[in-house]
């Protein structure tokens, strides 16, 4: 691929469970449009299941690396808005900033970008006059990804922070002499079912094996055999497979997997060698 | 805040309810970039609920203040499309513009902004070439839309109107000695209740009752609890707060208030001095 | 209406069966904006059915002619990817550029536009580095979009090809004496049922029964009558309509045809003489 050339403004990218149904998201780029009118705008989703920090940190940290280097992403899924979950900024090693609650939705996405500094966003001239006790994405962290994007350095948001909330996806993954256990972390819009195992999970389990497939076991429904493309698999049929998550996911050829299996976040999956 | 500078073209905000399936808001923004190529587009929400005039209008009323100055807002909820109902487009004194269907949508926001002029959008040559029966969003309003922001001046569009359709929240209101009646007048994606009451109905009512706290009733559930904050309430717990719409509205932390009460627009709420 | 001045860069216009709840769409426009900063991105639709080539394929038709001249159609409704369909990009003489996978997505718009040339993206400087077996869009589509919109010549992208997979949305359309048979081919959000009978074939018909009026006929419902405008029907009652898909139609005034008929892609609807 040529090299790519940035002379634009970086877009602020936008990630939150506010559905399409409300003007919540609207009123947020209303607000940018007012403090950058110049920064492109670009909806990732608003279509997080409303309050599972999981699935928007897994969503970010899956889309992040094919935004632009200086990318804002601003990110809003945020149960504890007006409690004293802290309003923050990240500044990355990779050039990425993300701003929104400190509630673990940011982690995956800024550990994979290499957190550089992290700060609170306190200072009330980058927040809208009136902060609301219920609308932060609007009133503080679209302000502050707005002006971030007019130059504004991230330090001037406010004071660094030490640390931020962690997330950890590893509870229910565990390796096994015959088995791989792993559970459901993300269902998808297709009903996809993506588990925590990584390729490197996988790969290191599936050396003992060489000469057996492996195949994944869900709900006693054993053998869904592990494929390279979902056309790999007959309509209708089950398969497992490394999607675009770069995770073990289990999915139907023109199907539902989490409607077949009932299946859904926290489903134990395992996988073994095929006998 | 610093002060807010605007040296691009103001945007065009879109606000429908033609849904996210079909290609309906996709081709009004196509029509919009052909004449008006630079102008920044934004979707506010294409999920209000089909044919619901007051869910939009109160969107659009709580929306259009956090837009750029000049904004250009394209509105369509339209059921009664292809009849008599007057195509317009509104000047206002806030800067504000608003384009779509004489039906009530714009009249919230319109009277919030400052109503300085209403236009019939009768000049053929700001219209495409056909015009349908059925698609008054593409054929009539995204054009206009898109030639003001041009700078087109709005009274080329057509003939002035002397008044516009109203809409009037305020059935369902009454303020008793022992208690406040008001009625949900729009329920959220988050099946938060918002009611027609207000700050000023609130503290009106309030001050008679200075030692006592309040709390609200619906549908037999008793004493919610008036709150700041979401996080106010415990997991599960119910409240009511002052939300972004700045009417009283009812909520249920982490939950729907929706379905916990099976309410929707239309269902009594009351507010009472706790016993 | 004046003459359109288009001085902007072409904007890229996506439609997709990707939805609204994941990243995927987000992903592939974090693709674009890396690859080609200053190109506006207009989302049609992400909502088309999924899986659903058909239904992309209608509402790619319906929305093509609407947007700027020289936009860049990326049109992903992929069921096939990872296996044999080969991944293309259309020149046009009406200068619209089509970009997606070769299953017939893409016909029914660049037969409209008129076929320049097909080429199959083969060109590996022109996709991201590493491509997946699972998500041509962002690794495939979205690059070739974008450096189409740099200057790119479509030529580049790849070999060229002599033909591609056409869609025939004819079946079920038949001329009798008495009476003109089609089927619905699409459903859109509001419940209208689109027919294949254009508007061609109603007046060819319609022409031998000049003195009586026409209604249809769908599941034993009979006499829809045809009308020109949804408000030309009473509130909830039903009719036949020439709507924005240039298709005759069968709607609900506030209402359903879906859930009332129980219909669906495929339901045959007759068009009679009434008598």
């Amino acid at each position: 691929m040529p090299a790519i050339i940035s002379r634009a403004r970086a877009p602020i990218a936008i990630l939150t469970d506010f559905g399409y149904r409300d003007h919540y998201a609207g009123a947020m780029k209303g607000v940018i449009a007012s403090i950058a009118p110049s920064a492109p705008l670009i909806d990732v989703t608003h279509g997080i299941p409303p309050q599972q920090i999981v699935a928007g940190a897994i969503a970010l940290r899956e889309s992040w690396r094919f935004f632009p280097r200086r990318t804002i992403f601003l990110a809003v899924v945020d149960p504890g808005v007006g409690t004293k979950r802290l309003p923050i900024g990240i500044a990355t090693r990779a050039g990425a900033r993300f701003v929104g609650p400190d509630n673990g939705l940011l982690w995956l996405a800024a550990e994979a970008a290499g957190v550089k500094s992290i700060i609170e966003l306190t200072a009330s001239r980058f927040r809208l006059a009136d902060v609301s006790t219920t609308f932060h994405g609007r009133d503080v962290f679209a302000p502050a990804a707005a002006w971030l994007s007019t130059g504004v350095p991230i330090a001037a948001l406010g004071r660094r922070l030490p640390a931020m909330t962690q997330l950890d996806l590893s509870a229910g993954l565990e390796e096994r002499p015959n088995e791989l256990r792993g559970i459901v972390v993300y269902v998808d819009g297709f009903g996809n079912l993506i588990t925590n195992i990584n390729r490197a999970h996988f790969e290191r389990f599936a050396a003992r094996f060489r000469a057996q497939s492996l195949s994944v076991t869900i709900k006693q429904h054993a053998s869904i055999p592990v494929r390279k493309a979902y056309g790999d698999a007959g309509c209708g049929a089950p398969l497992a497979i490394f999607g675009s998550f770069g995770m073990l996911e289990l999915a139907i050829r023109d199907g539902s997997a989490a409607e077949r299996y009932a299946a859904g976040v926290g489903t134990p999956v395992r996988l073994r060698a095929r006998i």
